[in-house]
C-alpha cells in the first residue's frame, strides 16, 4: 500500500530531505506530496518526479489544509515554528504522525495527552540543533551509564560556518542560514548556565567577551559563546545531579570579540527603527552611533570610542564591510538597526552558489566510575557541497527524513509529543546517519572539570 | 463656598502638597479630602488639622472611588501612573478637575475631546520632571520668541541627588525618591537625541559612558547621561527646526562610570529570577556574574573583567557597598538580580532623618537673533530640611497644589488634558515657586552650540 507524506514549508533548507524521500519511494512504497503556497518555486528535480506531486496549498486555508492533511499518511512540517500549531491539531484530528525539527513549544507540549490518547507519534526537534545534538549525547550518557557511570559533566557546542575552503573573509563567517537569528543572537535573554554546582549569569553586554577556546583534531581552533538555554534539557538527559551544564555555539577563532563591536555600538538593536534610513550611506548608519563631532572623522570616533588599536585586526574586519563608505547606501526604510546590520553584512558574507558551509558539533561528557573521574569528548564535522546541497540542510533534513520512514515502518513506535532521546529513536537514525558521512570522532580525554582541587570559587 | 480638594495616593511625598493647600485653607475657603488605603498612615499633623478629613479609600472599590470624587471640588491623584485613569474616567463622569504630576499616558490622552467638552481642566506632569522643566523651560523660549529669536539648541537635565552636608559616600549619592527607578534607569529602550541636526543613538550598554560635565556655579561640577526621550516635547515646545534637542539625568562626577560596572556585569537585570536568591551572601551574588574558578578570588576576577586597576577609586565604591563580603545575606526570595542590587544598595544609600536631599536643574538654551547667535543658561537648586522635608517633595508638590488653587480660583481657565506649558500656568506658578525659594539662575554665555566652524561629522 502506498504511503502518502505530505511536506509543508519545503524551502531552499530541504532538498536532502526530498532526495531522501524520493530515491527511497519506489522501494518504501512512498508518495511524497509537497504543499506550497506557490508551487512552481519547488524545483523542476522534485516536481517531475513520478512519486512526487505539488500542491498549492496556503496553510491559512482551513479547508485545503485539513484536506491535505486528511490524504496523507504522515506529515513533515518544515515552516517556522510558531506555524505548526495549526497542522498539529488537524493531525489530532485525522490522526495522522507529525514530524519537525523545531523546538516543542508550550502549545505542542499541550497537546501530549490528545496524542498519545490517539497512538501518534509527534516527534519534534530531530534537525541538527535541536536534533543529531539529543541523538548523539543521548547515545553517549546512555552508553556511559550502562556501565555504571555517574555524569558529571555535560558540554555541548554547534557552529553553522563557513567551509575552509569558502573561508574568504577576515571574520572567517558567512551566512548559511538565517541571517536574522545570526544578527539577534543573544538577545532573548541573559545566559544561564552552572559550572562545578555554580549558576554562573553572562548578560548580552558580556556574552561575546566570555567566550571559551575548543580544538577540533584536523579542524584547527573554534571559540564559543554561552547560549541562553544551557539548562534547559537537564530533566530530559537526566542530569538533575551534573556539576556542570553548558551549552554554546561555535564560531571561528576572533568572530566573538569583533561581534562585541556591533553590540556596543547597538547596532544589533531591533527594537526601535530609524525614520531616515532610506538612502542613508553605511558611514552615515555608523555615525548614528557614535559622539557628535564637527571635526572628527566617522574613523577616529569609532577607534577612539571601542579603543581600537592601530594594528587591531578588528578594524579591518570593520573596513572588509565597507562600513565607513559614504557611497553604499542603505535601501530599507524604517529600519532597525538589526535589520540595517544584516543587509550590510549580506553584502559581504552571502555564500556563493559554490562556495560551501560546515557543520560542527562538539560534545564533552565527563563521569565518574568506580571512583575514577574520566572524559569523553565528541565532534562530528560535516562540510556541503554547495549553497543548496548545504551541510546544514544535509544534518537537518536526513534525521527528519528518516525519523518520518522509521515512524512509517513501525520501528519508532512510542506514541506521544517528543524529542529524539530514547534509544528506539536514536540508535537507527544515527546509525543510517553514519553512512551519509554524519558521525562522531569520540576521545578519551583527561577529566579536567574546573574544579581539580576542589577549591571553591 | 467651602472647596472639596479630593487627594488620592498621599504617599510620604506629599508633604509639602498637603502643607501648602492647609495653610491656605482658611483664607481660601478650602477642604481637604485625603483618601487612603489605611487613613493610619496619614501623619497626625494632617489628619488633625480642622480643615482636613481622612477617609478609607480603596480606589479599586468602584462605588468608594465614584462617591468620593463626586464630592470633591477637584481632585489631585498622587497615585502611581498607572492607576490614574479610573479617577480620570469619574471625574469626566462627575464633571471634575484633575491634578497628577505624572506624565500623560496614551489613555490619558485620548479622554481630551471629552474633557474639553465638558469644559473641564486635566493638568498633568506638574512636579518636578515633568512639571517645573517644562514651565521653566517653555518660560525662557516664550521670551526668546516674542523678542524675534529663534531657536537652536535646548538641553534640559535634572537630578535627585543628596546635599554636599549630607553627602558621605564615595559615590556622592544616596536615594532620595524611588530607588527601584534608579536601579531600572536606561532600560526603558536606546536613547534617541538629536545634535547639530544629526540624530545620535546610545545603547544601554554604553549609556553611562557617553555622559557630558556641566559646572553649576556655587555647587561644582555634575555630569549627565541621556535619557530615553529627548525628541519627546519638540513638538509642544514647538522645537521642529532646533538642531539639537537632549535631555538627561544629572549625577555628581564619577557615578556613571561607576554604576558602568553594574550595568556591564548585568545586576541591574529585571527580566529573571535567581531561584536561590534567598540566604545568599553579598559575595555569592557577585559571583553569580563572573567566570569559574576554583581558586582565584572572586576580588581578583572582578578586577580582571572589569579592568580595574589598582588605584582606580571605582574599587573603592564597591568596597563601600560591602559587596565582598561572605556574612552580609539577601533575604529576598527568587529575586531579579535588579532587587538583589537595590537592596544592597538602600543598604548604604538610604537617607538618614535628618540628612538632605538635593535638586539640581539646567536648562541650555541655543538661539539666533538678528544674525547673532546666542546662549542662555539657566540652572535650578534647591535643598531638602530632611528625610520628610525633602527637596524632591517640595518641587513635586508644590507645583501640584499651586495649579490645584489657580483652577479653583479660575486663573488657569482653558480646559483639556494638558501639560504646563502655556504661559497662563506657568507665568503664576513660577512666580509663586519663588517665594517659596524655588527660582532658576539665568546666564547669558557664548553660543557654542556642537558645530562652530559648521564642519559635518
Amino acid at each position: 500500500m502506498v504511503r502518502t507524506i505530505l511536506v509543508v514549508g519545503a524551502g531552499k533548507s530541504t532538498s536532502y530531505l526530498l532526495d531522501y524521500l524520493l530515491k527511497k519511494s519506489d522501494s518504501e512504497n512512498l508518495r511524497l506530496v509537497i504543499g506550497d503556497l506557490q508551487p512552481k518555486n519547488i524545483p523542476e528535480q522534485f516536481s517531475s518526479h513520478p512519486n512526487c506531486e505539488v500542491i498549492a496549498l496556503d496553510i491559512f486555508n482551513e479547508e485545503e489544509r485539513k484536506k491535505a492533511v486528511s490524504l496523507a499518511s504522515i506529515v513533515i512540517s518544515m515552516l517556522p515554528a510558531n506555524l505548526h500549531i495549526k497542522i498539529a491539531e488537524d493531525c489530532i484530528q485525522y490522526k495522522k504522525h507529525l514530524v519537525t525539527a523545531s523546538y516543542v513549544s508550550k502549545e505542542m507540549e499541550a497537546l501530549n495527552e490528545e496524542v498519545k490518547k490517539n497512538g501518534l507519534i509527534f516527534m519534534n526537534e530531530i534537525g541538527l540543533d535541536p536534533g543529531i545534538d539529543h541523538m548523539s549525547a543521548m547515545e553517549v550518557i546512555d552508553r556511559i551509564r550502562s556501565k555504571g557511570g555517574k555524569m558529571l559533566l555535560f558540554e555541548s557546542f554547534t557552529g553553522g560556518l563557513v567551509a575552509p575552503e569558502s573561508d574568504s573573509n577576515l571574520w572567517n563567517y558567512k551566512f548559511t542560514w538565517n541571517p536574522r537569528n545570526v544578527v539577534l543572537a543573544g538577545q532573548g535573554g541573559t545566559a544561564k548556565f552552572i559550572q562545578e554546582g555554580t549558576y554562573k549569569y553572562i548578560p548580552y553586554q558580556k556574552l561575546f567577551r566570555r567566550t571559551e577556546f575548543l580544538d577540533v583534531e584536523g579542524h584547527g581552533k573554534f571559540e564559543a559563546y554561552a547560549n541562553r538555554d544551557s539548562l534547559k534539557y537537564r530533566e530530559a538527559y537526566g542530569l538533575q545531579d551534573a556539576l556542570t551544564l553548558f551549552r554554546g555555539t561555535m564560531r571561528r577563532v576572533g568572530f566573538s570579540k569583533a561581534w562585541q563591536m556591533f553590540v556596543i555600538l547597538g547596532m544589533t538593536d531591533d527594537s526601535y527603527t530609524i525614520e531616515n534610513s532610506e538612502g542613508m550611506s553605511y558611514r552615515e548608519f555608523v555615525n548614528l552611533f557614535l559622539p557628535y563631532s564637527p571635526t572628527d572623522s566617522v574613523e577616529l570616533k569609532m577607534r577612539h570610542y571601542l579603543k581600537i588599536d592601530q594594528d587591531d585586526i578588528r578594524w579591518g574586519k570593520l573596513l572588509e564591510l565597507n562600513l565607513f563608505d559614504p557611497s553604499k547606501k542603505i535601501p530599507l526604510k524604517n529600519a532597525t538597526p538589526a535589520q540595517i546590520l544584516q543587509f550590510i553584512l549580506e553584502d559581504s558574507w552571502t555564500l556563493r552558489e559554490d562556495e560551501k558551509d560546515m557543520i560542527v558539533m562538539y560534545h564533552k561528557f565527563g563521569y565518574e566510575i568506580d571512583g575514577e573521574k574520566k572524559q569523553i569528548d565528541a565532534n562530528m564535522v560535516v562540510i556541503g557541497e554547495n549553497r543548496t546541497y548545504t551541510a546544514m540542510s544535509k544534518t537537518v533534513g536526513l534525521p527528519v527524513a528518516m525519523a518520518t520512514l522509521q515512524i512509517l515502518n513501525k520501528k519508532i513506535t512510542t506514541p506521544g509529543v517528543q524529542i529524539p532521546i530514547s534509544m528506539e529513536v536514536y540508535q537507527p537514525i544515527l546509525s543510517e546517519l553514519k553512512s551519509y558521512g554524519i558521525h562522531f570522532k569520540e576521545y578519551e580525554v583527561l577529566y579536567l572539570g574546573y574544579n581539580p582541587d576542589s577549591v571553591a570559587g
